[in-house]
């Protein structure tokens, strides 16, 4: 009853947040503006119907009032169009493929939409130093097939990969999980094409591994949420595509066994060892009861952990796995994946935590850090 | 004849460049500023005597002309100097381990020198989460003993790391011979702790693996060489130490073989290619000729490629690389070395080119990151 009233209404974020107001300065979208757009873009990338998509956000606790979206193709629509809301004054909320789960990408009040969902092209792969250029409305999932061909791959990977895009990744600065592997997306963005508020361009896209050039102004605008510019381009350096992976779940009785294991694992698995994840009962729970998935390891246990290793040998990795496995003698229950059907339902356990706490009910989630220690 | 000239006389760069003026907006060090920073540090951190070693660059290329050399120890006291030379409108240069290439460490008139060489405290290394954090004139060599014991190395590593400080590595982005591994600096430094040219302390001295709250604006001190403010710490992450390395060194007869090896070892030695680096004839006959150093696989060839591969397991390494190099049908020429001894001396011939090339006269260094295919 309570989960069937919850999907069909989702109240608007200014009624929940009456503290939040409107600012005075800004003007309401006019017909004309929906004129100007439309002779920029074409009737068919102004959406004026049907927005409620656009304005409400994946974990359907934030809801907004646009009632146009914008979808351009090019950068140079872009900074017209940010030109154009500058100059008359008009709200803009720029919106990748709409996954945050912080409700950064939807409006509160009647502020224009600019999706960059219409910008996917991917422009260029150089296959010598491994960059790839592409345009900001890139699916991540998308670009990392495409890298596939090249025996390269994108160096994040999150939940959200079939829908979520390049340029919200980077304006979210988002970890996800093969953050262990392959570091912060800061290190791996070695460019961005930029367009301000007023329309102006900003052309921050190199393609080299290192440019020290005056100071990284691109630096800014990851993790910025789309406060200080549209993200429009990006390029990537794209790490080699590992040629074997292997997973395994283990569960531990307390967070202290936790710790340790992790710690044995960055030492003994070093440079295969491609994600760390740890889960807890609850977590467990919810995604085994409320999504109906099965854990291969039971659900009695305090704390999961999920190891994911990858590299260019099978036989090391398995080696050096089992070598690991057998080296800790405190986890007396886990599991080997022996099937990539198995890798992928032990992944399914992680990646849908949050969709499945989604089932219980209205969540309200942060992203937070933690030192490790601190987390239990 | 030219070369003991050489040794003993470095130009100002003031004469070298006459273009460059000295601002008129500053003012010349007083016996009060003297005697302020005396009362601060005590007498034997404020050097007016013999400064010479500081006011020259490793290169021996540039010359400034200070009188006078702080050496700090702590936050509080760059702080106060910044903030007597800010009223005073005196110039300040920050100096970490003078190593660099470009003369960005060396005043060019009579600017005070602030010295981080006495701010060599290793504050905390943590094991768990892998993050160390430091002052930013510790030495990075001497991190990276320290890290040794823990099991954890620095994720970077160059020709002069038994003088470089970690300031000032941050400070210019240093990239570095182990680049490839781990990636840039940028990604690598969790936090900062910066004081501003009014003497400001700046706080961004997270030790997270990934801290999104706000801008990220301790990216904008990475790469701007001292100009925008000093670093005095520097929390950084530190990956698992490898418990095996081996190098190779292959000879090329043209470029595209370079780049088609560069290719192939990416993805056949893929998490285990800790290193790669080419050197030309010319550099090759620098070091050979000028330091006397022995190439093992002669000096005859148009290119020499340096594969460094590290990883937690020898076997494992050694398999990898031997297939890999039974798969270049184009590599003729090329020695894969069997002791530590070996190791150091092909890594030698990288590192010692720059010194070589001080032996042949004046060097102007430029700096540069060029697209692969560009080079030559």
């Amino acid at each position: 009853m309570y989960r069937r009233f919850y999907r069909t209404f989702v109240e608007y974020t200014s009624v929940r947040h009456p503290e939040i107001k409107r600012k005075n300065n800004l003007n309401r979208l006019s017909v004309k503006d929906i004129e100007y757009f439309e002779s920029l873009l074409g009737k068919s990338r102004v959406l004026t119907q049907d927005v409620s998509s656009y304005n409400i956000d994946w974990n359907k606790s934030v809801r907004g009032q646009s009632e146009c979206v914008l979808r351009p193709k090019t950068t140079e629509e872009v900074s017209l169009i940010m030109k154009r809301c500058h100059e008359r004054s008009l709200g803009v909320v720029p919106q990748g493929g709409n996954t945050g789960l912080v409700g950064g990408s939807n409006p509160v009040f009647d502020e224009i939409i600019l999706s960059t969902e219409a910008m996917n092209s991917i422009l260029d792969v150089d296959v010598y130093s491994s960059v790839a250029t592409v345009q900001s409305g890139v699916i991540l999932e998308k670009l990392d097939s495409h890298l596939k061909e090249k025996g390269l791959m994108v160096p994040l990977d999150l939940g959200s990969k079939g829908s979520c895009q390049v340029g919200g990744n980077a304006s979210t600065n988002a970890g996800g999980l093969r953050f262990l592997r392959y570091g912060s997306l800061r290190g791996n963005i070695l460019g961005l094409e930029v367009v301000l508020p007023t329309g102006e361009i900003l052309d921050c896209l190199s393609t080299m591994k290192k440019d020290n050039t005056g100071y990284d102004l691109k630096q800014l605008f990851l993790g910025s949420e789309g406060t200080l510019g549209i993200i429009t381009k990006v390029s990537l350096q794209c790490p080699a595509r590992p040629k074997a992976v292997n997973v395994a779940l283990l569960a531990c009785s307390n967070f202290q066994d936790v710790l340790d294991t992790f710690v044995a694992a960055r030492s003994n698995l070093s440079e295969i060892l491609s994600s760390f994840e740890f889960m807890d009962n609850e977590s467990m729970n919810a995604v085994t009861q409320l999504l109906r998935l099965t854990s291969p390891i039971g659900t009695e246990d305090s704390f999961y952990v999920l190891i994911e290793v990858s590299g260019s040998n099978a036989d090391h990795n398995d080696e050096k796995l089992d070598t690991f496995l057998n080296s800790l003698p405190k986890i007396r229950n886990g599991i080997l994946a022996t099937s990539l059907t198995q890798m992928k339902s032990i992944w399914e356990l992680r990646e849908r935590i949050t969709e499945s706490l989604l089932h219980d009910g209205y969540v309200y989630k942060y992203d937070i850090s933690l030192p490790l220690v601190q987390f239990y």
